[in-house]
């Protein structure tokens, strides 16, 4: 009885996100989706990212959370355009959420839109928003095993961020392990290595954004 | 569409976790049901808590993963007994998963069983799995504003494990407010501060662990 139901969900889900991807890719934004248990870093690397960036690119931000505007009001303080989503409980954000979520933005020329999911490794890797990229962020203070404990982000996100190599001195958290395991479930991952903290690797990433953003922006012109 | 069948979903899950929480009181077992995300430390705590109380209590261990069998195999180390629950993509334990898996292991005498839910911090709040008490988990590597962020576990929990004190030094973490925000959401919560590496203040869990277990017994004998 339950499975039927959640097909239909996820059908008119993929529908949405479908008419969002349609729209971004038109106007050449590259959408980005970050997933990650609580607590990773999410917002920490949505804030060095904002204002790191702000003079190359123009970004906005949509936060999902199941209360508070705690981070929204922390990228806001960019400058950047940020959406607030309240679940109120629910466990991911979907495609109506952020198509809901849009009405508050302005799209125009926007190069970059982050939506910050709802901490959990789980079920917001299932609901498509729309995005060209899932980006999955793991701190090394949870272990080293969670990409093989919880596969699925894993391999369908594009980038995988190690953050808090600050702390590595501190726990015992295997890199060569994450990082081969991770791989062993999506050879394409691209992984990278950061420290919102102190700022190391950062670059790294700020690279990869500035290809997968000119990749976006010339196939919205071809 | 969605609602009424949530609904049915958890009605049923609530008469299976009625029916466990009546065999469990009828012989005195205490069961916990403990929830934080990923790497906050639960199978840790339980390696610890099983090895360390072993004479103590007879106990043992459901362990509930999307995949792999590495959290049983961890604390079966121990000698007590072990059973792990793959959801295969599932982000929360349910009654009827633990059901299934009590036909495997021996409960007679059993003085503790403790039920390690996926790590995840929204889910596996809303499915009772006939335990006494939802245990939350909370590494101080996870950030202080969690409490305010995912409200409905720590509104639930009967007590908050604030663990990996170890890292406070090296980490922006303000325990007097984690504490503050679970407590505004929860009065009756009790808090341990706890490094499950170092061993540091597991002597005051070990202590709620005895007093909830005789509350238990002493209500079985009534």
């Amino acid at each position: 009885m339950e499975i039927p139901v959640v097909r239909n969900v996820l059908e008119a889900n993929d529908r949405i996100a479908g008419r969002l991807r349609a729209d971004f890719a038109r106007r050449g934004t590259l959408v980005l989706n970050l997933i990650s248990s609580p607590g990773s870093g999410k917002t920490s690397l949505l804030e060095r990212t904002l204002n790191d960036l702000a003079g190359e690119f123009r970004m906005a931000v949509i936060e999902g959370d199941l209360q508070t505007d705690n981070d929204a009001r922390r990228v806001a303080a960019s400058g950047a355009q940020a959406v607030q989503i309240n679940t109120e409980g629910g466990c991911h954000l979907n495609s109506s959420m952020v198509s809901e979520a849009l009405q508050a933005l302005d799209c125009d020329g926007l190069d970059i839109l982050f939506i910050e999911n709802v901490g959990n490794l789980v079920c917001p890797t299932e609901f498509d928003c729309g995005e060209d990229a899932k980006i999955a962020l793991l701190s090394v203070t949870e272990g080293d095993d969670k990409p093989q404990k919880y596969p699925y982000l894993f391999h369908k996100a594009k980038a995988m961020i190690l953050n808090k190599i600050d702390l590595l001195p501190y726990v015992d958290f295997d890199v060569k392990k994450a990082r081969a395991h991770a791989c062993a479930l999506n050879a394409d991952l691209a992984v990278m290595e950061v420290s919102c903290r102190n700022h190391e690797g950062l670059e790294d990433w700020y690279e990869w954004l500035r290809a997968a953003a000119k990749a976006k922006k010339e196939a919205a012109h071809e």
